[in-house]
């Protein structure tokens, strides 16, 4: 079983030192926790007024708090967080790094962008990553990303075992009981690809804009197994790899099942 | 505002009689309701033993049967309803109808087939209708087909305001207060297409299989705004047309966002 964290991190916006030290806290505190999934733009926060703010705060995954991010990382954890990034081709993206003790074990940039992040970043062009790990092949996105199905099945066919998606979802309304419209969409993705889908929201108020605070862990058959608590953690036991085998009874297998000459 | 109703019958596997005359009246009852929605295989029910079984019971939809449901429609309603078609070409699929007091408006063969209907049927080779009517583009499928995102998301990207889904969902175990799967997997085909998602489910135990009884009506934002309740219909007024503008805010497009380049 691995041990999953998501930590609901109230970022500061024009507060970079804050956010790093909140970060840091967060990773030092992650010993026994497999796998720590942190929000999108953690290090930043979201509301910015325009593309210069974001990159005044962008980073490089060389840059030195990641590093000290990096050397904070207790021995067997993986750290997902989001991040502005500021990329060699001097552009400002909505990234996400996956990494450990060990270094970054993969970065990306958010393909699809929300609302006014279309004026303050450009997209990324390169297709989410899955890494192999020892906790299973990890498939890293960024919010408004999971609303895309034909993206989560390209990543559970690329053979992610587990999706994990740093987001930042401004709050939307719903009816009474229900639960975010992200995570209901977050459970199909799951329950059609076999495929544990660890999303981490955040809290505060930040320009105004609140956030729906639905940081949620959800099993590889689409149901709920966590639910942000009171500490401001989403945290549970789940064995990662449980829906690796796509095969649903004896005549039916998710993929193979699929009709691409009529869609 | 369209009147939808869905009439979750209970039908008899070996009773075409009490079949047909069950949807007869469901079809009589049906004046100031807009949209009829019934189960799929309403005309035999599901739990054959073989493919024989199924021939024995197939119709085209030129049957004398048919033209009875017709001639029962009131005026201004559009009925859908699964049956087993016996093809042209000699060969059985599980289909179904749309059709109005006019005729046929659209026949449908199921493309992805459950379980033992891979020994049963032939899946369909050709793609979900979506049929211009007084309510909107109608989309149709089948029970599985829905469990399929590409396929929904295709029936959306070709106009679909609403999808029509007859269906018979075999009992499956969820966690106390969920729904059935299913549904969450058609909220979500609802949300990120604007599309409403009407799926008509069966009862009554049949071989001993039971079933979901899951029948839902959901709205173009994913809500489910009528559920079956103890007369056995879910039914309620809905907007069928509601999400056929596919912006979300100014700088968002449910299906211009998609990036296929990177899927």
């Amino acid at each position: 079983m691995t041990r999953v964290r998501c930590r609901q991190l109230a970022p500061r916006i024009g507060e970079p030192d804050y956010n790093h030290a909140q970060i840091l806290e967060s990773i030092r505190a992650s010993g026994g926790v497999d796998l720590l999934v942190l929000p999108e733009l953690a290090s930043s926060g979201y509301m910015f007024h325009d593309e210069a703010e974001a990159r005044s705060v962008a980073m490089t995954p060389a840059d030195d708090r990641v590093a000290e991010w990096v050397e904070a990382v207790p021995q067997d954890t993986i750290v997902a967080c989001g991040y502005p990034e500021l990329g060699d081709d001097g552009v400002v993206y909505n990234s996400a790094m996956l990494f450990d003790g060990s270094g970054v074990l993969a970065n990306y940039r958010k393909v699809h962008l929300w609302h006014e992040e279309n004026t303050v970043f450009r997209a990324g062009d390169e297709r989410a990553p899955v890494v192999d790990t020892r906790l299973g092949r990890l498939g890293l996105m960024v919010c408004y990303d999971l609303e895309f199905p034909e993206y989560t099945r390209n990543v559970a066919m690329r053979g992610a075992d587990a999706l994990v998606v740093p987001t930042n979802w401004p709050l939307v309304e719903r009816p009474e009981g229900e639960r975010p419209p992200e995570v209901v969409i977050a459970q199909a993705a799951a329950r059609t690809n076999k495929m544990a889908v660890i999303c981490c929201d955040r809290s505060g108020v930040e320009r105004g804009q609140e956030w729906n605070e639905g940081t949620t862990v959800i099993s590889h058959e689409g149901w709920v197994v966590a639910e942000v608590d009171a500490s401001g953690a989403a945290e549970c036991d789940l064995d990662l790899q449980a829906g690796r085998d796509k095969r649903i009874g004896p005549h039916n297998h998710l993929f193979e099942d699929r009709r691409p000459d009529v869609y």
